[in-house]
């Protein structure tokens, strides 16, 4: 539904690779438009394993509690993401369709139907039919193909303006192995709300527990450190796979997170996730600015994030980003709302490097000038020291702009 | 510098009588610009008790500070109100300009200092130069008049559109009282924050202690229970003075909040708090929508309020008000990133009395059209029923519009 792509949409897009075990197709099964490709099945191979970390909403939808119960199991077969329809607030006719797709999908696989891993996004409230995924999801195992990568992230899509990928090849001992991410974010679905879905995929040969071991540390400094206008969708969603392909190459089985020889994997892993996530605040709606918040000298690190965040989701902060102001008075207000320790007459703020307030007070010494240009750039760093302890925190968001209001206001204006 | 008055303005404006024990006079000190009267002057007999609440910031503005300190006391002599600026973040200069105000306007009164009560509003991380109030003061205190409540909430508004006023009378024993209130909202002096004040003034002869236990309990449902966009200033200041003239008159001194005696008081009293407190939400920035926010069957009133607070600070409800929209979809995520206890297929949603949901589902019976129209009203009701307990609460709010966005972003683009 976006005309323009965002301003600060990456200019390297990479070209993923193959993966062993991983195989894409998508189509278009008119879920809710006709001719608009929205079906992404993806085929895994046997001994697949998977992960998974969801919204905390308490009112999660219909696919979140589905891959919730089957990640018990441990093992994927297949991932089967529609837009179009969230499957969300949709009582029992929404466990109905999640049953019926995951019929549908094993069938069309040759698995157990608690092999296959679900994601919906778009329209909420609505009956899924789920019916329309009889025939389509057979035809696209037949002719998934290991590459397609980037059809898959445009699949996924709703108002994004530009669709995510991210990849990174590692060793794990001798052997090569292979993460490919996709994610779709901050979009809409008119008239509906914004929901983060976010699909990885290694061949490395990790357990299940592993690899959920690995997404729960690695959300926490990147999925979890995002934040568009502090809404949270019913759907928000990240599975992990792990195939295991590159055993046959030599790549030991891992089944530990704390294992040695996967360190190099975890910092590749992270900058994966680090990646998919910056892109989701790349295009959060109407966002003509990235904002990076740097919160230290807090009396903990859980502290410094209560703040980073409590400046991140402040209407004041982020209009005044917006209008390319340095307004520190609304950052100070932003840290003495969030209810953590603080010291007013300890407090320093910087704009991209830029100090303009210290001990409490305006820096004497800012350049207004420098500080109004520096505030020009798409990129904007505001960095508040509490001088309090070793607390230390990092957040991304977005400016909030007329677009914001537009895109999730006007449209039946 | 709002150029047109909020569509949402009261259309029946109360006259405030006289309130015996409390005179009133403003000025143009030239704060920040000239010409424009921006010093409120209300002179109070002496017995005067005070009480008080403020911003929860862990930053407060220095007036704050001082106020805070001097609550101590329980006793009012002189109320100063500046706009044009905060006095906030202003470091150690802050703190000497508000001995040097206190010490001004004690002379011009002829009390202690610790008898002066201090509120400023405006621009933030500027000195403010507090020598400009002498002179001033003096002038105030010699002209000061029992009439003229309308002129002083003009004094004390940024970008109010309307001055807020709400005046009570009622009866303690035999005797007639009178409740006299202003507030000024979330309005703006660019570059600034928003910052709520309020002030009330009854001749009943209450004792600080009571007057402070029947403010805090006043709040909780009136001020405590509106929002306009989650953001909280370092100056929020809701006094409450008590000049017990209606002594003469044979009203008998209370001392407890508890006094059977004070039933009637204690209704008029909240009356007006929440009369104040509905105008400050009805003058939120950019606001074209008064939201009311209920929430019942939560399983405690707590519990209902942290899910009213989190639909009405909800950037996506927001808009979709703004927009017009009965997005029950969005309520239900308001609801489920509240962190609260809610069973999905258990909500019920209604907006204008229009169930639009329930048991987790759309409404079948509902009327697209009927709800269509109840939406273009400018007081929109929004109705969730968890099902769950008996807690219920209700908070005000207002809609996200572009012009909320245009008020606090684009001043200095």
């Amino acid at each position: 539904m976006s005309s323009s792509v965002s301003p600060l949409a990456p200019t390297n897009v990479p070209t993923l690779p193959d993966l062993a075990g991983v195989r894409l197709a998508t189509a278009a099964a008119g879920i809710r438009y006709k001719g608009r490709t929205d079906v992404l099945l993806v085929a895994l191979d046997p001994g697949t394993a998977v992960a998974g970390v969801f919204t905390k909403s308490k009112c999660p939808s219909a696919p979140v509690e589905w891959c919730r119960d089957k990640l018990k199991g441990g093992s994927a077969r297949v991932l089967v993401v529609n837009s179009g329809n969230a499957n969300a607030f949709t009582g029992k006719t929404g466990r109905q369709a999640t049953t019926l797709t995951a019929s549908i999908a094993s069938k069309a696989i040759g698995c157990k139907p608690a092999e296959v891993f679900l994601a919906s996004t778009g329209v909420i409230g609505e009956p899924l039919d789920a019916t329309k995924f009889d025939g389509v999801l057979g035809k696209l195992a037949e002719t998934a193909q290991p590459g397609g990568w980037m059809d898959a992230a445009r699949a996924i899509m709703t108002t994004d303006t530009f669709p995510k990928v991210a990849t990174a090849t590692v060793k794990i001992g001798k052997t090569k192995v292979t993460i490919n991410g996709m994610a779709k974010g901050a979009g809409m679905i008119a008239p509906d709300m914004a929901t983060m879905l976010s699909f990885v995929f290694t061949d490395a040969p990790l357990s299940a527990s592993c690899l959920q071991a690995l997404l729960k540390a690695g959300v926490a400094d990147t999925f979890n450190a995002v934040t568009i206008d502090g809404d949270t969708s019913t759907s928000d969603t990240l599975l992990a796979f792990a195939t295991g392909a590159a055993a046959k190459a030599g790549a030991p089985k891992i089944s530990r997170a704390s294992d040695p020889r996967l360190k190099a994997f975890v910092k590749a892993f992270n900058a994966v996730l680090a990646d998919l996530a910056e892109q989701v605040a790349r295009d959060g709606e109407g966002a003509r600015k990235l904002v990076e918040i740097i919160v230290d000298g807090a009396t903990s690190q859980a502290s410094a994030r209560k703040i980073a965040m409590s400046i991140a989701n402040s209407p004041l902060v982020k209009t005044a980003i917006a209008g390319e102001d340095a307004n520190w008075g609304r950052v100070v207000m932003a840290v003495g709302k969030a209810g953590e320790p603080a010291d007013r007459d300890k407090l320093s703020i910087a704009f991209n490097g830029i100090r303009v307030a210290k001990s409490g007070a305006r820096d004497p010494s800012y350049n207004e000038a420098e500080v109004s240009a520096a505030m020009k750039k798409p990129e904007i760093q505001i960095k508040v020291s509490l001088g309090l302890g070793k607390g230390r925190d990092r957040v991304l968001t977005c400016d909030l702009t007329k677009a914001y209001v537009e895109i999730n206001g006007d449209y039946r204006s």
